[in-house]
């Protein structure tokens, strides 16, 4: 009677490990895979902008992407986007350095939070350095790539 | 011959346009849903603001929640967000109306932007009003609730 107890017992126990480690194992890897990707295309998001370059930027984004800047109204669609962050660069802002605090991730949409270091020199200018932090919502796209589709962003406190 | 080959292909045509249909619907269905509790979310949360109910306003957030406020760090945990609003509320803004533009849902999480028009008035002044627009990340909750999960604004441009 107690072996046979002790085996059912064993097994339940077991059963209910396995599925827990299933299934935030399972939930792990999704996340893990996302923001893999999404740290990825920051870089590549850090290149093309500091080349100034909107082809590659625009086509980073959904072709329904929005970007909300700050004291700005929306601005809808990745051409428009690419044809803002050219403009962007030109005004003087060299670099924008993205960095992930956290995915979270579910089917096809997956959110990031993080924050972005600015390198800004107009010319003729001393370089200063700004801070934001932001919060995008990415896109798996058919072929298992991430594309920016919300992006959205906001100043940090100065540095005392 | 030709009636059963028109059978065939009817059948085909039928069975297509039926999961075209199916496919479209319930996106649609999943999408209306989160809209229309997430526009519910929003009243109540507008009421609980104007009331400044930090406890109310808390409870509409994940315990792991994060709101970025412009100018501030990262507020982190559903209950310290619960006491930025309460002393928002008690800075002088009197209220808060978001209005909804549009939601995307994948499974658990839906994202919404809109915009909120607060009206301001700190005690013996006259009253102000500003715009901003948002994104929040919802997240479906196990009794079928969504609580916001991410939530983060910036401003329009002022009114000229």
């Amino acid at each position: 009677m107690m072996s046979r107890r002790g085996a059912v017992l064993g097994a339940l126990i077991a059963a209910i490990l396995s599925s827990a480690y299933a299934g935030s194992e399972g939930k792990d890897e999704g996340v893990r895979e996302a923001q893999a990707a999404i740290e990825a295309a920051n870089a590549k998001f850090s290149e093309a902008f500091a080349r100034g370059d909107g082809k590659a930027l625009a086509a980073m984004y959904t072709s329904d992407a929005i970007v909300f800047p700050p004291d700005s109204e929306m601005i809808r669609g990745n051409e428009a986007i690419g044809e803002f962050w050219k403009a962007t660069r030109q005004s003087g802002v060299q670099s924008a350095l993205l960095t992930t605090d956290d995915v979270g991730r579910s089917g096809d949409v997956a959110y990031e939070a993080g924050k972005v270091t600015l390198t800004i020199q107009p010319a003729g200018k001393e370089p200063t350095k700004a801070a934001a932090k932001y919060v995008v919502v990415w896109k798996r796209q058919p072929d298992g790539s991430w594309k920016l589709h919300r992006d959205i962003w906001n100043s940090l406190p100065a540095k005392k």
